[in-house]
């Protein structure tokens, strides 16, 4: 069965009947979604983009992790902020001719994020386009004048990253080359965003953001918002199991969180990386390897 | 130039300073804008996306258009449910080889946009893509238990509308016939959205919605949630100047609202064009032509 076979009201009812208590004044199926926040909350905002083409390949990529993936990445997004994330609108254009097992499958990996993330779908829209494009936007909540910033690091803060780097890039790489069953595969199609452990850090971190670009380009990132510059050890960097230097460096859709605060942090999950320096003009990475000190250029990805 | 020329973080520092004071405690440039909302409040939520050769042609429709309308067509659903548009973020994937003309030209639409409805652009993603596609996610507010659903319309109440309908149709069609000094053309590319009326009727309306895909299939909404008929006059339907009757019955993109209440609504933008009825299984749209009735099918605008 084909989406047009479907239509737009029976993808819209047949979405509905999958979420449908979403603990909201109003959920799905109304002009928008009707949302009660906490008294003495901020509101966090945010949309991460999910094209066909630049971001997943249908024949490579199944449906449920394009669907998964779609929320996980602004879960990860709240959780950078040190907020929790609460509730998600879905636009889903795609072309007439769409397997409807392949929606089907996208739905569910929304589900199953649904779950994981503590999460619900709240609303969206539908239209046809030549290719599949997905954009999540996600509202959480931070308690007022605790949200973490990418610009307040400071001199002499130390820098912690979250798990390992470099396992998405190589996933890819694998899933690429017709490998399914790594670990690799399984964190590039899955991801576990750190937004539990980004909601604690609101109280220490003078900095934070995910690690949705690569080490090199979101680090860089806080410096240049912050005016600092950052020394990081590279014997220190928590590699995934088989990375390259230059995935663990570069590589993206890792979604750990690079925290950035005075003093320590003893959290088993983090790993101290480097600290942050004082810098005139220039903001940068100085990435220090035994006694050699080389400057690292942002290599992440960037689009266009 | 071309977008690739500029790349991705030249394109987030040209649309950062073009909107600068957003007037949240943290707008663009970080993982999520920071929000504050008003007491007593809740917040609205909702997406509209518009994707090249659906919604648009590069070709016929100017970017500014595209831009302006992204915004207004999410202002209309705040305004739909008695609310009022805030902030909204903006996810945009193109080509790479996309002019930088088509790109300004799109931002200089939304920032019209902006100044038009009282609302701020906080943030968003951008992205490669073979074509073009944009996405916009917006919060509002509406008092605590002021939210008007499409579910509350009962037997005898009175059904209005404002403005005209059928003008944006017919604008496309002139448009695509190389006419475009024509105000049908204009209200085609610049539809006005009715969100300052729409928060009016917070206190009087029973159901309310806005005329995106049609008044047959728009009322049609309001009436299979709120479970009753509608009888409307054809004679009494305010037909935009030119119109056909299949695009004031059928025709979308209008972004007029349909207010259904009991006792009459003193306000000049609308006209009452029928009333509810009390139905058993079906729920349809009865249309009155003299002394004939017959069933009004939506045939409004219906995706895949």
């Amino acid at each position: 069965m084909l989406l047009r076979d479907l239509g737009e009201g029976g993808l819209i009812q047949r979405i509905r009947k999958q979420f449908q208590d979403s603990g909201v004044v109003l959920g799905i199926g109304d002009d928008t979604a009707v949302l009660d926040m906490p008294e003495g909350h901020s509101v966090l905002f945010c949309s991460d983009l999910l094209a066909e083409g630049s971001h997943f390949l249908r024949g490579l990529h199944p449906s449920d992790s394009v669907g998964y993936k779609s929320v996980a990445v602004n879960v990860s997004d709240i959780g950078a902020m040190g907020g929790v994330p609460m509730h998600f609108v879905i636009s889903l254009a795609a072309p007439g001719n769409l397997e409807l097992e392949w929606v089907d499958g996208f739905y569910s990996g929304v589900v199953r994020a649904c779950r994981e993330f503590n999460v619900t779908l709240v609303g969206g829209d539908t239209s046809t386009a030549k290719s599949i494009f997905v954009d999540v936007a996600m509202v959480g909540r931070v308690r007022k004048g605790g949200a973490v910033r990418r610009s307040g690091a400071k001199p002499g803060d130390n820098i912690y990253v979250s798990g390992t780097l470099g396992g998405s890039t190589r996933g890819l790489g694998l899933l690429r080359s017709g490998v399914s069953n790594d670990p690799a595969v399984e964190r590039h199609l899955y991801p576990q965003p750190r937004h539990i452990h980004g909601a604690r850090m609101g109280q220490v971190a003078h900095a934070m953001i995910d690690v949705s670009d690569g080490l090199s380009t979101d680090l860089g990132h806080i410096l240049s918002e912050s005016g600092v510059s950052a020394r990081i050890y590279k014997d220190k960097l928590p590699a995934a199991p088989g990375a390259t230097e230059n995935e663990v460096l570069h590589g993206g859709e890792e979604y750990e969180l690079i925290v950035v605060l005075p003093g320590t942090l003893e959290e088993p999950a983090f790993t101290r990386i480097g600290e942050i320096a004082s810098s005139k003009e220039k903001h940068q990475i100085l990435l220090l390897d035994g006694a050699i000190e080389s400057v690292l250029e942002p290599k992440g990805w960037q689009h266009f």
